[in-house]
């Protein structure tokens, strides 16, 4: 069989994905009896499609070691979804020719659901043609929704900033509200899971401490509930801090950042709910309010990255080499739990079949009963997972980032039809 | 002379004020030749008027230590400026009177121009009446715009922080940038002065670098010019990161952030520059943009303080009871400069009547010739201010903060004339 790898970084890239692509990188540098070359798609699937490889063994190790504390996608991710063969063999085709011109034995690819599924499908093509190429998934997604696995690397180290970020904010904000601030809205990233909001409630213990309310996917948002809720908050703390989802909705589905924020003549909203839920406080209300929409940042923040989701990175990106070399495909490496305090994690091994196309949701007894809030149940699983610091080397006071060559594997095919 | 000192947090709080008091309040616990009691103003200056005092005495040693670790204002702070005696003498005398009931030889304010005004009135005032009270100014503001101090405390940790956010951010819309995001924009703080958007100005080197642009409010900002050079960008490295100043206005002095949100019926805009700013480029450019809001975040990521920061927070409050019991009074402790390579700083001193009412803007020779990015002279003065990291201790992934008991002076006055 071919004995070339081919990386690739899917979708909304982490702040380990490039963890990930390290210790498997690294991996495979040790496997020189089934291991020649990793290349790396430029931009992910599409760079494969392209023929546009990057040639990872031009980097030095301490170059690929520095690339574990990188946030970003090292090689440049993209989005876009393969469909499935019958739909466009056309993709499918290419990508074996690319295969088959770089001698490639081994995919890995290296992103969220669809990636997963896009990964069972090319072990599934390429078996069905008689080549033997070795596809396997490595999770990534800050959304935490992969089914199979105990947690998803990324979501731990946004986990992480999200929780600590609510924790500094609120200590501003009760500096504040004797004569100033009295609300203060963060919005998280999540549009269809509460995963993220969720990892703020660990900032405080009792129904009090700040959030004082979470704003989740899962829960109706309520108005007049909520409100209720921001006076009461105000009236016993002075303050309260809301961490609220982008994608929070109402009864009838309709997005609270839409609903703050389109005026009567339909113009569109700017900003999202943090913003929206803010200015719906104060026009009831009458409080001083700040807000803060985390975006990018929470997701890129290496910065303050958790120990065990850098260390659970490193071990798939190791374990998907070790399944490859053994003569896996379709399989992804996952994390699996065996306790939570002292919490004890080990990696295994799901098939890509039971993984693609399903959407681990967060589980209802993670959710408060008023709604407002996480349960111990959820703080049991999420404690763990922002565990740790794993700080980045810094020079001159800003960290320092790998910088890689990138440097191009020529090419030797045509190139593909637009 | 009395032996009790009053301290007291003003405006908005900053990741390391608390450091400032945590070692005012070592330092003081020293001085057992001149200092009883430290007590605290709850909610600042509001406390010493309502007589509302926190005996700082009751906190351990361990106690006060790990406040040098927590952001936000311990104590409370407030946002109250107090008129001159001429105008509002009542103030002035309820301050006298509490004074007098707690014995309160030593008033330090911590805060930014406003509150070295008032210290330095204060100060002024007492001694007219023959009051012995050593009134000193503790220097305390982000925007790090007092004059007479080489900068101020707050400022290098909030500037660190967005220098690396921008620096993570950055790499994230990299890696996207072929097939999704193509705009990043985050909004950082700063009304009058670019002082914080120039720190984003240290994530890169090049002009090419992110943040390909920054939005100062120093520079009128010129639509065309900015689109045009928004393109260039996305053409040359297929991205654009843009750090915009909360305060940027056009040539007219209308802000940035009501241009783009503020509809023809006058509908009140909702977000800031920042997404004011990438709407204004998705509406001409049509490409796909995300925004972040740092807001709160940057003044309280004690997470990623500067460690310069820190030590000069701490030594400003060291140095402010050195000077009090020195017998100086309207006076402020500040930082003098005396290289750049190596950084080398030592304390110093500056009357507050020098430093009470004259707000320092950032040099004309700080901003390139473009007038979109920051030039040598603004990175040799910059670079040392968030160099070095003082992390806080964790526990179970969170930090640590130190949790006051904040028990209240017993009072002895009738409560103020409302």
């Amino acid at each position: 069989m071919f004995r070339n790898v081919l990386y690739a970084q899917s979708g909304g890239v982490t702040s380990v994905i490039n963890a990930s692509a390290s210790a498997l990188i690294l991996a495979a540098r040790k496997q020189r009896a089934h291991i020649d070359h990793v290349y790396a798609g430029r931009n992910g699937i599409i760079g494969a499609l392209d023929e546009d490889l990057i040639d990872t063994s031009l980097e030095s190790d301490e170059a690929i070691t520095l690339l574990a504390q990188t946030p970003g996608g090292a090689f440049g991710s993209c989005r876009h979804k393969l469909k499935s063969p019958e739909d466009n063999e056309a993709e499918y085709k290419r990508l074996i020719e690319v295969f088959k011109a770089h001698e490639i034995g081994y995919f890995f690819y290296n992103g969220g659901g669809d990636s997963m599924d896009t990964a069972n499908k090319v072990s599934q093509y390429a078996a069905s043609l008689g080549l033997n190429v070795k596809s396997i998934g490595v999770p990534k997604t800050i959304d935490n929704d992969l089914p199979m696995t105990d947690c998803c690397p990324g979501f731990g180290s946004a986990a992480k900033y999200i929780a600590v970020s609510t924790s500094e904010v609120a200590l501003d904000v009760a500096s504040m509200c004797a004569t100033s601030t009295k609300l203060f809205v963060l919005e998280v990233m999540g549009r269809h899971a509460g995963w993220l909001a969720a990892a703020a409630g660990l900032a405080g213990k009792a129904p009090d401490d700040a959030p004082q309310i979470i704003l989740f996917p899962e829960v109706a948002f309520d108005k007049a509930r909520f409100l209720a809720r921001v006076e009461k908050s105000i009236a016993d703390n002075g303050y309260c801090v809301v961490v609220v989802s982008e994608g929070v909705r109402d009864a009838e589905g309709r997005f609270v950042s839409e609903r703050g924020t389109r005026d009567s003549f339909g113009h569109a909203q700017l900003g999202g709910a943090g913003p929206a839920i803010a200015e719906l406080v104060q026009g009831a209300l009458g409080v001083k309010y700040h807000w803060a929409v985390a975006d990018y940042m929470q997701r890129s923040a290496r910065h303050l990255a958790s120990a065990t989701d850098v260390a659970q990175a490193k071990a798939l990106g190791e374990a998907a080499v070790e399944l490859a070399v053994q003569g896996e495909t379709g399989m992804m490496p996952v994390i699996e739990r065996r306790s939570d305090d002292p919490y004890q994690w080990r990696t295994g091994k799901a098939p890509l079949a039971d993984v693609a196309n399903v959407e681990k949701t967060m589980p209802k007894n993670f959710i408060r009963g008023d709604g407002f809030g996480i349960t111990d149940a959820a703080r049991a699983y999420l404690r763990p997972l922002i565990a740790g610091e794993d700080y980045p080397a810094y020079h001159q006071g800003l960290p320092q980032w790998a910088l890689l060559k990138n440097i191009s594997v020529a090419r030797k095919l045509a190139p593909r039809a637009p």
